[in-house]
This record gives structure tokens, sequence and C-alpha cells, in this order.
């Protein structure tokens, strides 16, 4: 990747020296300049590395010593080794190729608030600890609530409020953990294994995870099936038919999460059902926009979240689709009361005149861990240092490159838009060869489970080659038994410029791949996978 | 704080300028540099601050605006507010005069590598995502292993291994839950309400949170009494009369957590007794030495962790007292099975062949949440910076400076240190005044409740003026009944001047509170707290 710095200035002063002082600010001075070099060298260099590191297991094994070293070594020796052991083996989350999973969306103004918080390395437990950690968060996440439009209960000033957490994982099982003290009260402790707890085929495993360590009797998650003609969306009908049969065995409903924006293929509940149903039976309502709940900041997206008014929180992941670095989950709750009534404790050690005089947020009582770090310091420099206005333009680029890309696909006859595409993720598939003539394949069409399975195959491979090839990086899902590859536009490095060079790569690797289903017929041996695609051909 | 940047070079080149995009590598250079020099500036003056924030609540909503703004806004002006707006409301958790809760233990290494690994901002839930984050980790935390001497269980190597968390509370939740899994696979589900966790009253309040959250019925959470005459030691007999209590009652004894250094005094349990009880009945022992774990990296110390090796689990906390920033919890099982049975989830969207071929370690199944920092980069930046022999060094120089301000203590009539001092924490407290010739009172002779509820009221009175003051910063906790002031040493500016700087200021402020008792024998009206102080003097 070059030289660590293309001044050099540092490097023929500072070569070679070992950091002397746990921290002194002349020796931080020198050696953070260093770093930042080394990772503006990074970005501007990002597009050369393969997007999906091509390492085997075990690599770093071989390559690092057993042991920790005795001695101090130079920063710059590190630095070398950070080149040449640990790049190897990362998955380039920042790269502008990247379309996996979804972004992880670091932004210069986030980079230099997370600086900002390591640096001041405040453990922010408690209002005294550290007030402005405290205070810049409740205030942040007011704005953002106003961003978004969430109605006025979510805000401190309507009696709710926000909180950062780490990742949408927590905020779920921080309120699955206060609406189950809500119910627990009510019913007794020892009715713990009649909760239940709902969510889709399609809701995020944090669900399913956060009910598990909460102590829900693992009987009791339902994972309630969605269907293609419903765009995969969990709607009221069918909650409410689980819900009453839950009921009708003795069973209490306790928690549903209802997602903006699944992470299989972007699906979006129908939210303003679920409420109901949730509202007739006193359960809670979770919203999970982990992904999907930064662009409602734009007025033609908002209509998503409608019905929010009826949840009890609701969360998105500003690390997500919202230009911070990893980690940064921002939750709101109608009744914080109900959040500090599950997690709180009150050691004297921590006792204080601010606590008691209860002017003030301890947040340790939001959230499942006692330390919490600075995070409101990177939404603040992100939401200051863009502006709402520019935030927007950027989310609504990332749609249109989406747009760009879903167009291109519906162009050729050879691919196939599985689901609707909302936002800046489209899901997609190869379809397998067939006589001229054919009309295009659709996804209800696919009666025959024998060309279904071929055809996953063959997109497994497809996608397995072009992952393995690095010149960009994709993930699949399986939405309603098909195997779908998902193009996660939403980089903050990603141009339209390398949407249309991906889709060059696409239609190249999409041309090869097909080639060989076509040459299998009447080859043998052939690749396991093609059976099934090419029976397709062959019928 | 003076200027943003003492060269002015970049002042003048870009004052003004207002990030253009989300993340371009020139834009990134420029400003990370400046903030750097802004975090350096302020470590070079942080001791001008006064160490606990002086803001009074809502102080932060007064100064800044109701909404994000519109429109970007220049980094410079930012920065500015941060100086203006956001650090009189900074308690200096990294200045050299702050002795308050444990230490956040900032060092410049820490910093270069919570730099890479922001700048890098993988989120490494799998192996696939980024294999170097994974390996790191697994490497770093064996490292590690081997220079506390954990026994070879706790190795990958050996069958066990070592994983980040951010907390010791997401540490304790994860192995409560992993014990709770093997319990009710055994025992049924509908027995949840019957588990025992165990501490003492001294166990960190995070036991209690991670048990709420558990589902353990809040009636089965024991605080174990401690006492002065095992210097606030949970002891075996102690656990065994409650276990076997518990027992007789027909419930099921699941987890004890033993912590070595404790929060309020740095109290050691006696882990091999622990241990030899917990085996006998089944239950998971999980050594909380969030504290005091990294000195055991000195021979001399190691002897404090004896009997780790019948734990099943053990955490220290690198951001304690590690020279890691926030967050860094190291958390080692011997059973990695036992936690990923109780986290693990397989969604689809993650499926992949490294995972299949079950050569790697998915640390998402190791933790609470999915998503995960890159967090060992930080920890092995730290062991190669400064090398074991040096980070030994850095320790036993905090545990010396606690040695000096307890000697300066004890040479002085007026105070008393109320329970040992194993570690770099010194529990003191000012005595009353007394008359000429009368022997100092001790801890254990303070018979008469009067008289401690007098001198609590003192300690308090005069710990929260040196607060107030902001010279310094301490906090405090109750262990027996008694208010003790907790100087703990071990921020990494700190040297023996700070410690001998912060003896005359305990000494000055003690002269005033004594004063104010004396007057009060012969004043009315006095403030409240002097009464219990002033009936000593009178009696």
């Amino acid at each position: 990747m070059g030289s660590l710095n293309d001044e050099g200035v540092f490097d023929s002063l500072f070569a070679g020296r070992c950091l002397q002082k746990p921290l002194d600010p002349e020796e931080f001075r020198r050696h953070a300049h260093k770093v930042v070099d080394f990772i503006a060298d990074y970005y501007k260099n990002i597009a050369e590395f393969p997007v999906r590191s091509q390492v085997e297991p075990g690599y770093l094994r071989r390559r690092l010593p057993d042991s920790a070293p005795h001695h101090p070594e130079p920063v710059d020796e590190i630095l070398r080794d950070v080149a040449d052991d640990i790049l190897p083996g990362i998955t380039h989350w920042m790269s502008p190729n990247y379309y996996a999973y979804f972004p992880s969306s670091g932004s210069t103004a986030a980079f230099l608030g997370e600086m900002l918080s390591t640096g001041f390395n405040v453990v922010g437990f408690n209002w005294i600890s550290s007030p402005a950690a405290t205070e810049l968060e409740s205030i942040v996440m007011d704005w953002l609530a106003k961003l978004l439009q969430l109605p006025p209960s979510f805000l401190f000033s309507g009696g709710g409020g926000g909180v950062l957490q780490g990742t949408t994982c927590e905020a779920i099982l921080c309120t699955l953990t206060a609406a189950r003290k809500r119910a627990l009260d009510r019913h007794g402790h020892d009715q713990i294994s009649r909760l239940v707890v709902y969510g889709s085929d399609q809701t995020h495993c944090a669900v399913q995870k956060a009910s598990q360590i909460a102590g829900i009797h693992p009987a009791n998650f339902r994972a309630i099936k969605t269907h293609h003609a419903n765009a995969f969306a969990l709607t009221g009908d069918s909650l409410r038919r689980a819900v009453e049969a839950d009921v009708a065995a003795g069973l209490l409903p306790l928690f549903v999460c209802a997602t903006i924006g699944t992470t299989s293929s972007t699906a979006v509940d129908r939210l303003q059902e679920i409420v109901g149903v949730a509202a007739e039976h006193g359960m809670w309502v979770h919203v999970d926009a982990a992904y999907a709940g930064s662009v409602c900041i734009c007025p033609e997206f908002r209509h998503f979240i409608n019905g929010v008014e009826g949840a009890d929180s609701f969360s998105f992941n500003a690390h997500k689709w919202f230009f911070n670095n990893l980690d940064c989950c921002c939750l709101w709750v109608k009744e914080p009361a109900a959040l500090a009534g599950a997690l709180s404790t009150n050691p004297e050690y921590l006792k204080n005149r601010a606590t008691e005089s209860k002017l003030v947020v301890d947040y340790k009582d939001w959230q499942i861990a006692l330390s919490r770090r600075f995070r409101s310091l990177k939404l603040w420099m992100v939401l200051r240092s863009y502006g709402a206005d520019n935030l927007r333009q950027f989310l609504r680029g990332h749609v249109r490159m989406a747009k760009v890309f879903e167009g291109l696909l519906r162009l050729d006859r050879r691919f196939e838009v599985v689901v609707p595409r909302y936002f800046a993720t489209v899901c997609f598939r190869l379809l397998p060869p067939r006589p001229r003539g054919v009309r295009k394949r659709h996804f209800d069409e696919e009666e025959n489970e024998g060309i279904l399975m071929g055809t996953n195959r063959m997109n497994q491979t497809f996608l397995e080659a072009m992952n393995a090839e690095g010149k960009l990086c994709m993930t699949h899902a399986i939405v309603g038994g098909v195997y779908v590859i998902r193009f996660a536009a939403g980089g903050t490095m990603t141009e339209e410029r390398h949407v249309r060079a991906a889709w060059v790569v696409i239609k190249e690797h999409a041309e090869r791949v097909l080639k060989e289903v076509n040459g299998a017929v009447n080859e043998v041996p052939r690749p396991a996978w093609v059976d099934g695609a090419a029976a397709v051909v062959a019928s």
C-alpha cells in the first residue's frame, strides 16, 4: 500500500522510535499523526485490495509470534506489520466496491468524533461521571427524533427519550427485558415460561438471541411465516392468528418486533396493523429499523415508519446507513421508567447528589453494561459537519445508485429482481438459460423444486466466484426458498461509476457461469451445482 | 485551552472549511490531523481543568440549539464548541489528578489501535467478515493468557479460548447465560425460577444486573454478607452455608462470581475455597478480576488469582488498568461450546464456507451482540508498543504511588487506612478530632452508631469539598457501614509528584473540616453532618 506517509516528514525524524511513556502528549501527537496518514493512504488505495479477504483459516497464527514481546517495538514496525499481516486478512467494508451485508457507514466526521471520544476516554455511566456525555446524548437523540418525525412521546420533552446503544441486539435485549419485567410484575416471576415473543421468519436473529438471553422459553419464540405475495412482510392478520393460538393455549403474548427493512430482503412489516394487534393484547412493540430507519429523515421515505406512534420503542443503526462508524445504535422508548425498572442498579459507590436530585439521566440504567463510551460525539459531529440537507442528499444518492443498478438488471433478461427494492439494496439472481423465445421465468412460477435448487446452486457458485475474484463483494440470502444475491449500495466512498463497474464484473461472471451450465447439458463429469440448472435447459 | 493547533499550519490553510464528502481521503487527512493536535493540546493542558466537571444539570441544553443544523458547519467551528461547551462538562478521567472510581486507562498505543480499528471499520461478527479481526483477537488473547499464567485449559490450544467483550457486565451476562442453558438443558426450562446466583455484598452490581436480564428470579440473587475480619472477602464457608440452605429449600445453585479486587475496597475473594464449594454443587464459577486482573501479569501478584484453574471463566478489564481506552474487557472460558450453545444463531444470510468448515471461530456466538468492532488491534498495539516488561513496570509504578500515598496517610494520626491495600487503590477516611493523648480510633472500635454516622457524614462533606474545588477527584464507598474515600492511582499521566500534590490538597481540606467540627462543639447553628462527629469531641 505504498509508503505509510507520503510526505516522509515523520518517517525521517522519528523512525524506529518506541513509545517511552504510557501517555506523553508529544509522543501522542507524533504517532497519532503517523496513523492518520496511514489511514488516509489506506482510503486512497483501498480499491486496490481484493474486497473480500482471500486468506485461509489460520493464516495469521502462522505469521505472528506465539507470545507477547518482552520489549517495546517501534510504532513504525507495528504499522508495517499492519500493512503486511493485517490488511490481507481484512474484508474491506470501507471499499467503494463493497456491497455485502449492509454497509459499514464510516465517514470523516464520525472518525473525528470517535477520535475525540477515545481521547477524552470518559466512562459515562451516570451524569456526574461526565455531564457532557449524558447531556449531549440526550440532545442529539432529540435532534434525530425530530429529523425522523418521531411522535413527541419518544422525545425527552414528551416523557420518552433516546439512548445510544452499541448494536440493535443490545437495544432489543434491553426493551425485551423491560417488557418482561412489566409482565412478570403483573403475573409473577414463575410465569416466565409462559411468555411469548413474536417476529417473522425474516426478523433479524437479534430477536431470537435476545429471547434466549432473557430466559424466554425456547419453544416460545415465534418466527411467523411470510410470503412472496406480501413481499415478505409480517402482516397484522398473521400476527393475530399466532397470538390468538397462543392465548388459547394458555400462553402470554409479550413482545413483537416489527422490522422496517429486513436483513434478507429489506422487507417492511405492516407496522400499523401490528401495533393494532399488539394493543389488543398489551404487548410491547419494538420497531427494528436498523437498516432503513435513517433514510426516513427524507420526507418521501417517512411513510415507511407510519404506525410508530403505536409502538413502545424504535431503533436504527447509525453505523449502518447514517455515516457513523461502528458502533452506534439509536434507541428511543416512550417509557424510560420501564427500561430503568428492569436495568437499574444502585450501588453505594455510584451514589451522588446529581442522581439523588432526579434532575439528571443516568444512562447506565438504560442499557446492559455499566460503562459506556461518549458515543454521541460522533453522531453530533456527523449531524453538524454535513447538516441535515446534505445527509438527505447522500442517502438519496445511495438510493439512486441502487435504482441505476436495478435498471441495468431489469434490462437484462438473464437476471431477475426477486423482491421489490424500497431502499438502496437490490435482491437479484441469475436465471438459468432457456431457449430463445421463452419468456423470462419469474419467481412465483418456480414450481419445480429440482429447478429451484439448481438455480440456487448456480447463483451460489456465481456469487462465490465473484467474491473469490475480489473486484467486488456481495452476500446472499434465501427468501421463500429462493437464493438471492444482495447488492447493498450505501458505502460512503461508493459513487455511480463504481456501481456501473460492478455491473460489468457481474455480467462477465454471468456469461461464464451460464456458458458452463449450457456446456454441462452435453458433458460428463460436470459440477454438482449445474444439475438442477441444466435441467431447465433440457426441459 | 489555547489554540487548537500550535503550529497554525492547518488553521491558515483550511480554516472554515466544511466537509464536502462523506469520506474523501484528503479531507479526512487534513481534518484528522487537526483533531490529533486538538487532543494532544488537551492532554498537554489537562491539569488546568477542574478534574470533576463543575456544571449544573441541564447546562448543555441551554447552550446548544434545539435541532440539528440544515447546512454543514466547519470542523473548526465544531472543535471550538467542543472546547467551549463540551470540555466544561467533562470529568477528566485522563487527568493525572483523577483518582476516582477506577482509572480509565487510556494510552498512546491504545489510541493508535483504536484509530486503526475505527478506520478499517470492519464488522467482525464472523471469521469471513474480516479474518484478521477474529484471528488477531484469538492470538492476542492467548498472549495475554500466557502473561497471566492462566491454566492451558483457558487457551485455544487447550480447548478453551478468549474473547474481547465491551465490559465486564457483558462478560458476566454471557457466562451466566451459558451456565443457565447448561442447567436448564438438564432440569427443564420451567425450572428457571429455581436457579440461584451467588456473590457477596461487595460483588459488582454487574452480577445482579446480569441475573435480572437473564431471567433469574429476583429473590434468587444472593449477596452474601462479608466482614471486616476477613477484609470483606467472600469465603468458602459463607458460600457453603448459603448454598446448602438453598439446596435444602429445593433451589438449584447455578453460578457464583468470585471477585479479585472488588470495586468498593479491592477485596479479594477466597477463590480456592470458592471453587471447591462450587465443584461440590456443579456451579459455574466466574472470576471477575475487572480491576486487579492486569497486575497479575507481575509474578509477585499472580498468587491473587490462585484457584483460577478450578473456575469456568475469568475476565478482566483492559480498559481499567491495562492501558487500553474504553472499551475492552478480556474474557476467557474453558468451554467455548457452552457459550456458543447459549448465544449462537445461524441465519442464512450469515452462512459461509469458512463457518461450515468448522476451522474458524465466529465470535458472534461468544457475545450478546452480532456486530463487533476490531478491538484486538488496540490490545495488540499496547502489548507490542510497550512490551511485557515495561507494562509490568508501569503497573508496579502505580502500586508504588499508592504505597507512597498510604505511607503519608499512616504517618498522619488524623487519617485511617480502613482496609488493607493490595493493589493501587487506598481506602481511607478522616477521623474525628479527639483530645490529646487519646489513641487513634480504629475501624473495629467503632461501636457507637451515632459516632459512626457522624464520621461518615464528615467524610462525605470532606470528599465533596475536594471534588467541588476540582484540584483532584476521588469517589467513595461504604464498607461494613464505614464511609471510605477511595484513592485509585493508575491514571496513565499520573506521576509520584501528582500523588504528593494530592496529599497537600487533602491535608488542607482535612484541616478545614476538622476546624469546623471542633468549632461546632460550641456553636449553633451547625451543619447537620457535624452532629455525630462533634459528639466524639464532646465524649
